[in-house]
């Protein structure tokens, strides 16, 4: 993790989208931005997506910024509209060709909280709050542990399956910047031996992990291949990664399926992955104290399913 | 709300502790003062504490400081020890008096993030994260409605009331920045003719409100008051304005009970309150389409209660 942020400190790009700035402007993400009064820090009330950008193509743009807008819809926090955050990328990538040649693969990090309390940015509500784009190399450690196999242990997430249709106030299915949960598992995973988690719901489905989308892969009777992911109706995130999995598989002539899974579904599982947007597919060779073959082959074939999201990309280049 | 505000944009006080400030250093909270890449703002991952001034006395201060101290702990947040917030609320307190007045009543907000991720700030785990205090006059609508009757909603927090004890990576009992579905509710109740939101455990135990704790009022046989408020177990947060409450009417001879507490339970008390360290004591006058009877006289008696407590705080004046 040090590696990775010593890099940012270097290389990273920041750009701020406001009122007077609808296509953004550059800031030195070094320098303090955020007021401490920014309801972003003083309750994690804000939205976020982070997406991964390989030779200067922004992976599945499209699908992050309606994500993006869905959480902020649900959170009811006003966003700029999707040509802001466009136009915010693209003046990023700019300033690292400027600075002398974009790094082969970056992440960015869209970012948006509901600003200063009482006082708007601005009276339109699309530029009242506080937003910013985040670019950075994705990190060397990152990169060399791509595709590696992963341990994960199964916990709790405390909600039952049915919390978001019983209760739509805890807004489950929006990404929100209060991750302290998420944080708080993933160092508990750490701390028992493990290298990630996977959500359970209090009554026992398999949900997500605290970033990133479990896909689960076996064979039918015929030998067609089947992946088959959590279903929504539990309130997890919908996964750009399994989204774009799911659409080359289909072309591919591959079933698709949407769980209720089970511990049990996944430890009966010939192969599962953790998807998420920066880290792509993590298979996972553990599942607590249960042994799950990894294919090299099929973590390959899922890479490939996600890169062909690339020709749908924003047009970044000119 | 946006008189709050203004307000506090001509009269606020901040103070930032460092490594190289342990006694604290007044910042504008009108500039900005945080990095895009805190983890508070990032992940809403950092703790906080509310309190109240009334001419100079802290209120409660040394149970605050040791939630603050107990979260930290739970989130393994360092933060810095005692003597550094007691100096920076001191710091704060006199830049008021430079300034020509201690407003009568001021809140104080204590944040402590985990700083930016991979650079910490000192390599003292003390002070490697982000620490301030931010102090503002207590706005007059708030001083105008305190101790008027307010009308709640029951909702359902989606944890079963054995969460925090099965699940402690769920933090339930820690008071963290991610605070998101907290907002989610208030504004869900607002939205449905409520001012105010009692949350439940999905096994229908009463839990606490957003920003609130509940307190129920009864007597016993022989006419003696019983104060109930919900167990800790269900991993709800201590309240310190309950805990002044009760060592007050402990002195009184009344009785102090801890629940389980079920909606029946709360829906039969003669007498329902929510607690918090800056409104004080607001008395339920409706529970969904329930009614509850009000009484001036025990929210005054409430009041004097938390008032005990000024003997015991922080000696702020020279």
């Amino acid at each position: 993790m040090a590696e990775h942020f010593q890099e940012d400190s270097v290389s990273s790009v920041a750009v701020r989208i406001d009122a007077e700035h609808p296509q953004g402007v550059l800031f030195d993400p070094h320098q303090p931005q955020l007021r401490v009064t920014d309801l972003g820090v003083v309750r994690g009330d804000g939205v976020f997506e982070t997406m991964l950008v390989i030779d200067g193509a922004v992976r599945k743009l499209t699908p992050h910024l309606n994500r993006l807008r869905r959480s902020a819809d649900i959170t009811e926090i006003g966003i700029p509209p999707e040509e802001s955050w466009r136009a915010a990328i693209q003046l990023g990538l700019e300033e690292f060709r400027t600075r002398g040649g974009l790094p082969e693969q970056l992440s960015i990090r869209l970012t948006a909280t509901r600003g200063v309390d009482g006082e708007p940015a601005s009276e339109d509500p699309q530029f009242a709050g506080t937003y910013w784009a985040l670019l950075a190399p994705v990190p060397a450690t990152m990169l060399a542990s791509r595709g590696k196999p992963i341990a994960v242990t199964l916990l709790d997430r405390g909600y039952r399956s049915d919390a978001a249709e019983q209760s739509p106030w805890l807004m489950l299915s929006a990404k929100t910047l209060s991750y302290a949960v998420n944080m708080a598992a993933g160092r508990w995973a750490r701390q028992h031996g493990f290298d990630d988690v996977i959500f359970l719901s209090s009554d026992g489905q398999v949900l997500e992990a605290p970033t990133s989308t479990v896909l689960m892969y076996s064979e039918d009777a015929e030998g067609t291949p089947v992946l088959t992911t959590p279903t929504l109706n539990t309130g997890i995130l919908p996964g750009t990664s399994q989204g774009a999995i799911f659409a080359a598989a289909e072309r591919a002539g591959w079933k698709l399926a949407y769980g209720p899974v089970t511990p049990e579904d996944l430890k009966a599982a010939p192969h599962v992955w953790l998807l998420s947007s920066v880290r792509l597919a993590s298979p996972v060779n553990r599942i607590d104290d249960h042994q799950l073959e990894v294919s090299t082959e099929l973590t390959a074939t899922l890479m490939d399913f996600l890169a062909q999201d690339l020709a749908e990309t924003y047009p970044t280049e000119d």
